[in-house]
C-alpha cells in the first residue's frame, strides 16, 4: 500500500531555466544503450516528449526547459523497472529578469527572443575553447564579457588543424579497452612545420564520457548567463580523433545524448556541420537523416543551420530555419535572402588577423567594412580573429583575449543598431546607386558606402521629411547633416572611405 | 603622245609611318557617296587593296603605313576617270628611332610591336578626349608625356553624360540642310540637376565632316609621338546626337571611312564599342557583321576589340584578337585567360575618383590594388580618374590633368616589370594560398598578396636558389629578403596590405 507523500513546497523554475530531475537506475552491463529512458512533460493540454540521458554512475536524468508558467508534470517511461512510471511536478513562474527565451525566427528574415524582443546576431567565432585548459577558457569568457558579441560559433568536438596541435583536456566517448597503447598521429602546422603526437583515437562510440559533456554544458550556461548564444556546431572535418566518421548509428547515438543534454539550455543553437562540403564520406542524404533526427529528438526546436565552405547545403530545405554561410562577398547576401526567404547569417567572411591564409588576414578596416555591408543589407555577420601568436593561442580557434581593430566597431554598430526601431531591417532603394540600403517601413534607412569614397550622394528619399546622419563607421562618429530632407536631394559626403547615413523620419 | 616624266628622288617613307597621295577628283553631287577610288599597293609579290577616302574639296587621297622596307608601289582603280589608273611609288626605308611598328598578339596572353619588342598595355581612360577645345586638348596632351600610360581608351564620336554636358567643336558628319533649327535636348547631370541644350542632331549621315577627322587624326598622331596607342571606341551608348544608332548603312560608310583615314597610323587599335550591351538596338548579329566589314576594310589589320558593361561579347569570335573587358573583380581574368585563350585587358575595373556612382569613387590604393593583381596573374588593367571638379572637367571623360594616389604606383608598377624579364608573365603556382601569382620559365615569380596582411608566406619555389624581394606597393620600397630561398620555404613579411614578392633565380 502505498505511502502518502509528505506535503512540499513545489519545486519553483523560471520561465526559459533548466528544469531536471534525477533518478537512481541500472548501472550494470552499458546503460548509454542498454536502458531506454524517457518522459512526457504536461502543461495543460499540451504533452511534450523528452528522452533522458545517462549521466553515469547510475544515474539517469531528465532535462526540460519550460516555456510557460504555471503548473507542469511529467511521467517517466523506461524499460528499466526502477525509472519507469516516475511522476513529477513544478511550477513555471516568471522569466529571471533580462532572459527573453530561446531566440527563434522572428519577422521575415530576422530572429527575436521567445518574448519577441528583437535578436540581432553579432556573433564571434572560437571553434574549440572549449576544448582548452580551464585558465584559457576562463579568459575567453572574461573576453566576451567585455565584447559586443552575443553569439559564439563553436564545437563540440576538438579542433586538429594549424596552429591546433593540442590534445583536449576531456574527450566525449570513453577509449577501446584494447587501446592502451595509444595511436601516433602526425599532421603539418601550416607553417611547413611536421608535428606529431599521441592520441587514444580508438573509441567505443557506444560508451559517451559524462565529464566531457557536463563541461561543454557548463560552458554553454556560462555563455547563457552572459546573454551569448552557443551556435553549437556538432559536426567538423578538422580532425584526427575520427569523430568525423564515427557512421550513423553512432552519430545519432552522440546526437540524441547531446540533445537529452543541452536542449534544456535556452541559450543553444545547433549548427550541425563545419564546412560540411570538407567531408565527403558523409553524403547529402546522411545530413538531411541527421537533420530530421535532430528534429525529431529536440523537444525546444531549437534554431538549426549548416555551414558550408564553398558549395551552399540547400538552405530551402525545411528543417533549415536560417542560413549559415562562409562566403567572401558580403553583398551577395541580398541575393540569398531572396533566395531561401530565411534569415542570413554570414557567420565566416574571413578573419581580421595575419595568418599566411586568405581567409585568415583581412584587416580590421575590412572586417569592419564586410559588418556593415552586411548589416545594412538586412543580413547579419560574424567575426572571428586570427592573429598569430607564439603560444599558437588564436581567438578563431581557442579563444583567449582579442586584439583586432574591428570589434570596437563592432560595439559601434551594434549601438547603432541599437537605437534605431526595435525591428528587423528590410532591403529598400534610395534611388539608383547599388549600395547596401535597408530601412523600417518607409521611416528609417541605413546605407552603407563601403570602401567608395564619394563627395555626395542623391537620395530619392520618400515623402515627408528626415534627418540624416552622416557616419563615420571607422571614426565611430555620427555628424548630423545640416537641415531636413525631402524627396530627391544631395548629400554632401567627406570624399572618404566607409561612410554610412542614417536616415530618420522627423515629419 | 605621252611626254617623259622629269627624273626625281624617290619619296621616302620610314617604316610604318604613313604614306599618303593627294588627288584632285570630281566635287559636285556627294563624292562620299557617288566616288568609288581605291587602289592596290605592290611590295614584290605582295598585292593590298586599300581603300581611298574624300578629304573635301575635290581631294581624294591614299594612305598607307608600309611594313617593309624597300620599294613599294601603287595603282588607283576609280570610276571617276581622272582618279582611275594613277600610279606611284616609295622607297620605305628603316623606321625612326624608337618606332618599333604597331602593337600585334605576342606570345600567348601577350602583346609585342611588330619589331618583337614586348608591349605591356598601361592604359587609361579619356573617352571623350577629343571633343574638347583646343586648350584643354593640349593640356591632356602635356599630362600624359608625364604619365606612365602607353594607351588611350577614347571614343570617336563625342559623349552626353553626367558632367558632360558641352557640345563638341566639330561633328563627324554635316547637318541636314533642313536642320536649320537646331533641336532641344534635355538632360540630367547625374547630381540631379536639369541641363538643356540645343544641338543640330539631324544629320546627314551620308555626308562625312573632313574636318573632324582630321582633327582626331592629328590626336592620334600626337599620341603616336608619345608612343601612345589609341585605342579607338567606335560606337558607344553616351549619345544625344544620333551616332549609336545610324543604321547598318550609315555605319559601314563610317567605319570605312574612318578605316580609310586612320588604319595607316600605327598607333590605332579599334574598340567595335563601349559597353556593346547598353545598345540594345544594335543586335549580336549587327556587331558581328560591323567586325567581319571592319577586317575586311583594314589593310593593316589593327588590333580589335569590343568593351562591355555587363554581358561579354563573346570573345572567342574570330575577329577578336584580345579581351577588352569591365569587370570589377579582377581576380576572374585568370579564368578568362584560360576561356578565351587571348590577351585580357580589364579597361575598366572601376575609377580611383569621388563621383556618387560605384564605378568612379574607388581610392587611389584600391586602383593600385587592381592593377597589381591583374598584372601579377599575367593580365592588364587599365587606368581612370574621376574626381569631381567644379568645371566638370574630370579625367575619365575630358581629359585634362590627374590627381589620384594610384599613378605614382603604376609608375612604379611599370618600372618593376620593365626591370624584369622581357617577356609575358605566365600564370604560376607557389603552394596552396590562392594570392595572384605569375612567372616567367621558372626563373622568374611575380606574387601579390592584395589586401590581404600576412605575416609570413610558405612559398615552394622550383629547384636551384632564388632571390625574393618583398615589395610594398603602395609606399613603392624593395626591400630584398636576406639570403638565399629553394624549395619549401617561408618568407617574413610585415604583416600590412598591398605587398608583393619579386623572386628571381640565382642559382
Amino acid at each position: 500500500m502505498p505511502q502518502p507523500e509528505a506535503p512540499s513546497l513545489p519545486v519553483r523554475i523560471a520561465r526559459w531555466s533548466v528544469f531536471e530531475s534525477r533518478h537512481a537506475g541500472p548501472s550494470a552491463g552499458n546503460p548509454f544503450v542498454d536502458v531506454d529512458f524517457r518522459a512526457v512533460f504536461r502543461h495543460g493540454n499540451r504533452r511534450i516528449p523528452v528522452t533522458g540521458f545517462y549521466d553515469g554512475e547510475g544515474v539517469y536524468v531528465l532535462r526540460f526547459m519550460p516555456d510557460a508558467t504555471g503548473e507542469w508534470s511529467y511521467e517517466t517511461s523506461s524499460d528499466a523497472r526502477e525509472l519507469d512510471g516516475l511522476c513529477g511536478s513544478f511550477v513555471c513562474v516568471d522569466a529571471e529578469k533580462g532572459v527573453h527565451g530561446p531566440v527563434r525566427l522572428g519577422k521575415k528574415f530576422h530572429f527575436a527572443y521567445e518574448d519577441g524582443t528583437i535578436y540581432r546576431p553579432f556573433g564571434t567565432t572560437a571553434y574549440a575553447w572549449t576544448s582548452q585548459e580551464a585558465e584559457l577558457e576562463e579568459k575567453t569568457l572574461a573576453t566576451l564579457a567585455a565584447s559586443p558579441f552575443n553569439k559564439m560559433r563553436m564545437c563540440v568536438f576538438p579542433k586538429h588543424y594549424d596552429y591546433n596541435a593540442n590534445e583536449p583536456p576531456l574527450y566525449a566517448f570513453e577509449p577501446l579497452s584494447d587501446a592502451s597503447a595509444p595511436a601516433v598521429w602526425t599532421a603539418s602546422d601550416g607553417a611547413g612545420n611536421k608535428l606529431s603526437g599521441t592520441a587514444a583515437f580508438r573509441w567505443d562510440f557506444s560508451r559517451l564520457n559524462p565529464a566531457f559533456f557536463r563541461h561543454l554544458e557548463k560552458r554553454v550556461a556560462e555563455l547563457g548567463e552572459l546573454g551569448i548564444e552557443a551556435d553549437l556546431i556538432l559536426f567538423h572535418p578538422y580532425d584526427r580523433w575520427g569523430f568525423s566518421d564515427m557512421g550513423r548509428e553512432a552519430d545519432e547515438r552522440y546526437l540524441g545524448y547531446l540533445v537529452a543534454r543541452l536542449a534544456a539550455y535556452r541559450n543553444v543553437w545547433w549548427s550541425m556541420a563545419n564546412e560540411y562540403d570538407l567531408m565527403p564520406w558523409k553524403s547529402m542524404n546522411d545530413w538531411d537523416n541527421l537533420f530530421r533526427f535532430l528534429q525529431s529528438r529536440d523537444p525546444h526546436d531549437h534554431l538549426r543551420s549548416i555551414h558550408n565552405c564553398r558549395p551552399f547545403y540547400d538552405h530551402g530545405k525545411p528543417w533549415i530555419t536560417h542560413c549559415s554561410v562562409q562566403h567572401n562577398d558580403v553583398s551577395l547576401a541580398t541575393d540569398w535572402r531572396k533566395l531561401y526567404g530565411k534569415p542570413v547569417v554570414i557567420d565566416e567572411c574571413r578573419y581580421e588577423g595575419n595568418l599566411p591564409r586568405r581567409w585568415g588576414n583581412i584587416t580590421g578596416q575590412e572586417m569592419t567594412n564586410r559588418f556593415w555591408e552586411g548589416f545594412a543589407r538586412g543580413t547579419y555577420v560574424g567575426h572571428g580573429e586570427t592573429f598569430l601568436s607564439p603560444d599558437d593561442v588564436i581567438w578563431w580557434a581557442k579563444g583567449g583575449s582579442l586584439r583586432g581593430e574591428s570589434v570596437a566597431r563592432i560595439v559601434f554598430l551594434r549601438k547603432i543598431l541599437e537605437e534605431g526601431p526595435p525591428a528587423g531591417l528590410d532591403t529598400a532603394s534610395l534611388g539608383s546607386n547599388a549600395h547596401a540600403v535597408s530601412g523600417v517601413d518607409g521611416n528609417y534607412f541605413l546605407v552603407f558606402y563601403g570602401m567608395a569614397q564619394p563627395a555626395y550622394q542623391t537620395l530619392s528619399l520618400p515623402e515627408g521629411s528626415f534627418e540624416v546622419d552622416i557616419i563615420d563607421v571607422w571614426n565611430m562618429t555620427v555628424t548630423p547633416a545640416p537641415g531636413l530632407y525631402s524627396g530627391e536631394c544631395r548629400i554632401e559626403l567627406p570624399g572618404t572611405v566607409l561612410m554610412a547615413l542614417r536616415i530618420t523620419r522627423r515629419g
